[in-house]
């Protein structure tokens, strides 16, 4: 705790010093471009991963950047991102899973911890989907592999589950929302972006157009966000 | 977007190479030792604040960092508190709130959210004690005090709904959990935490105690642990 | 009352006489090809209108043919899909709206539904996405027409609903499950199929492939289904 | 599929060309004069069965023909059973099971539905009644007996569940809704009616009184729904 | 609170020092005989107006004397009704609404409620039946004789309620469970009993048999329980 | 029964005799000082063992009077407190639990109540923080302490469930509201109410002011409302 002081003291002699306007600008209001729902886990660093500064990210973190569908849970996700696409007019939402991640892994161990920690145990039920699929899908992984593919499709779950939310929905059918599937490599500090044509994660970079003038036409793997029906 | 992914070059080329050890490291596993429970405002920046590298603070991110009681909610606030106790062994939590949060402000218009944002209406319930409270005991603030009024009691409240979860409970019984009340003041960068003794929010520095040789002993304000503000 | 028993005598005198073996087949068990998800309105008949016989369709009506997303709800839908598709191995499921349908009406009067009708204000809150979609996205339609999207669009939010069970998601993945999206004319009779290629509904004889030689490998609008990635 | 789209035209072809003037008319509306509550089985089809015309049925289908209590369930049953009687005036209910019903079966393997469809073991919960008072109250069962008794107790069972409802029970003091229990045998297309005098199911035609001018006051086996205090 | 501390040593010095056989017996295990579910009023005291002893009486109280239906609610009735029968053995039941209930009175004004006293309007939602049915089925009755039709049609459909508990369903059609419905008169002390025959409350003493020679085989008014299809 | 009946002759003829006038008063409306939560347990008798009179204690009562915490459950609880604060005005709340409680008994065979009585079960979840805390800071009881403990812990916590309540947290912040705990012990009459100071039980009588010349101001161990028990 002594460290974090410590820190709060570094924070305001370094950063604050070289941000005053900035700071004083957002204590008017916010004004984030992106949803960014990320795992717990104190390896998943969103502003410092993505180089942005205070004020750029808007941010859900969850064990397991789990997004229960509509309707299906009364926590924090369902009212936050209501409020982050209504209230504050955001437009691209990133969802963030990593590998090594601690909730994919406890989809392998469910009879345990409905007994050691009952409520990760029904956290957990929002990505049974996710289990399910794996399992009756990918017969021959090994372990570290399988727990791969469950953060992959986890991902695509969550933002199939995110896509059931009437604000979401209404929006992609605009055309006003981009929805983009992320993997964070732990041990590289790699980010793979999910490409809906090849059905693979690719970098990112591949996918930049070569008319790139604007951010706003730009368009990185949104056809996650594009299945839905127009 | 564009922006973004520019960021995740940078960070691979700045961070990623001067850290190699580290990310390889954490790949075999985390060992956070602070549960940090925040808002979503993209104005919050835990790690950045508090100057602390990937790795040390487990994070869950919420509009208006609220934690519904033991058995209120069904999202990700109860699983991901547990696993970060139970599974990570965490014993320290901090609940950070901070000045002009939207969700705070949510609370005087709720007749509106009901209509416009109904998953915002239902999620700010859990802070209705928090409405409630402020609004019978403080008659004669300005709407400006009254904000941050809320902001102030909403952190104590969410900790005493923390403390209805049986592994909090279990863990504060036998010491081996504390408990801190944070407020981060956008317009300063600075940090102010509850003292529990004189029920108001001081600088974290002033109460750093004079033999401070180990950050086990040391103690910030946990006595919001032992208590309710009155 | 009387009429009915008049029907169940004349049930038995007519058709049972003429299906004794089937009905005694059938008695050993049930091996229905399709999963039929309907309205409960009166004017939808699925065995008629697809001249199935006993045995050929698994049935779910309620008000709406909706489908809460998984865990949204603890009635009859989520069970008895799950049974069709695990227990029953049904392979292909139709989600079938209709002109006229009087709960899309119902979308358009919430307000007074709330204090008349509280179970049907609740039921509908699964069909939230539908009437946000269609008010925010069809701005200049006759009430008529507005229905006709209510329905039309309704059919397919719902498959998307149905797309956040593990067990559909698992199946989907695997080419074992098709969705199709039906709307029935009560007008006229005609049944309209949702083809994902144009993003509009058609009839669904002019989707038949050239070589029909197999039930097993044609494929009438599955395209919905194959939105999901893979 | 395609044996489908033939029946689709076959319908059409066959049914719609002998029935314009009913269906011009339905469009404009319906008034059915039952509810009828069945299982989804496809052995059981409701209009068939009683040899009605398309109009006549409004139809709720879910695996066991269960009504959950009011306030258990946020499925599709309560809002479409309120529709019904509030806004259709449906004046007569029928609750319908049938022999060899997989859903009551499943009350005998409930451990293993837990691990193996959970869902289905959730919604059998609305069953538990059922399972209760036939284990201990009929003791020396053959296997098939068993199966039997649950599916004619537990369709008086859903009955009493149905009387929760606060529009079943306003309308049932008012003498305006009659409530009947039926069971469909699937071998030998029967229906066999709950005769609340005798505590059997007999052949309803038995109970047709020999004045039966009048279908509105000729009554079926309503004493069911004359336990409700008045 | 000191006239509640002076009460304490009266009762100790008054009541104890006669009784301590009793409760030393008590110690080891109680044995009530009746399960008695009445309004948390202050003024309904079950032991004293029915005179019994400490160990006699098994008491449920919260406003309104509301069971829930089986599944429609997780507060302390359901549980302690199965811990009552099921583990206590207890054969008897009565439901005990009261004159002048606040309770009642709520269903009044739920408008108000429903801003003032959020949780008093959500619990009176088990009573919503009650509310309906005396609203559509009495309509020329001054406000008093309104409340005190509340109050007795709410303790039969509250006895509705009970009889959907599995545990309730199984004994009493093993015939060992009896459910009575009382009212207790404030003003004058008096407890009325329904008679079902006469669909009346009547002095439950009227009720007794010439032959009353055993207490098990006495029965006052225990046709609601009958009502239960055998 | 019998034994009822003539206990309600009983009283009529003694107690009503001789508190007509009370009753009559009574009848005009309830002034209840206290909220007396405690358990169904037939062996607690809050008027007989407070010595108190009809109309001065508002009464819940349930399985190991257990308070869920605020958004927990939809019982009687919630309203009823509400109710008892709002409504009437009560400004003191006395928890009590009580000496060989059989809830409390539950906590220690969980596995078996899940399979044979399941709301008891579900019921006992709200416990679930008195049964960890105890087992895990309480290694080396015997059964019948660790009982005991349960017992003693459990006020504590619903207690601080209590407090999760906007009601009671409003009121408690301006001073209005005083919560006790209380034990009492079956075998001999006795109550202990809680000592925040010493983190013990001790006999309430020792914890009388000097000067007790106010009611309002006396203030018995409220210092539970102002803490955790460490
Ligand atoms: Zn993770
Ligand atoms: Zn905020
Ligand atoms: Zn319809
Ligand atoms: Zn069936
Ligand atoms: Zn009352
Ligand atoms: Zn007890």
């Amino acid at each position: 705790m002594k460290k974090l002081i410590r820190g709060l003291n570094e924070f305001r002699q370094n950063y604050v010093r070289g941000h005053q306007e900035l700071l004083e600008q957002l204590s008017h209001g916010q004004k984030p471009r992106v949803l960014f729902i990320a795992c717990s886990d104190s390896r998943v660093a969103p502003n410092l991963i993505t180089n942005t500064d205070i004020g750029e990210l808007f941010i859900i973190r969850n064990a397991g950047n789990i997004i229960p569908p509509y309707g299906a849970a009364n926590g924090g996700e369902g009212g936050t991102l209501e409020y982050a696409i209504d209230a504050l007019g955001i437009e691209q939402v990133i969802v963030c899973g990593h590998s090594h991640c601690g909730a994919m892994k406890g989809l392998l161990k469910l009879n345990k911890l409905q007994k050691d920690m009952p409520l990760v145990y029904d956290w957990l039920k929002h990505a049974e989907a996710t289990r399910r699929l794996v399992q009756e899908n990918y017969p021959d992984l090994t372990d570290e592999e399988f727990i791969e593919t469950l953060v992959a499709e986890n991902v695509l779950i969550q933002i199939d589950n995110l896509k059931t939310y009437p604000v979401v929905k209404a929006k992609l059918h605009q055309g006003k929302l981009k929805i983009y599937a992320w993997i964070y490599k732990i041990e590289t500090g790699e980010v793979l972006a999910y490409d809906a044509k090849t059905h693979t994660y690719v970098a990112p970079q591949s996918q930049l157009p070569i008319d790139n003038s604007s951010d706003d036409i730009y368009s990185l793997a949104p056809s996650v966000a594009n299945q839905t029906p127009a």
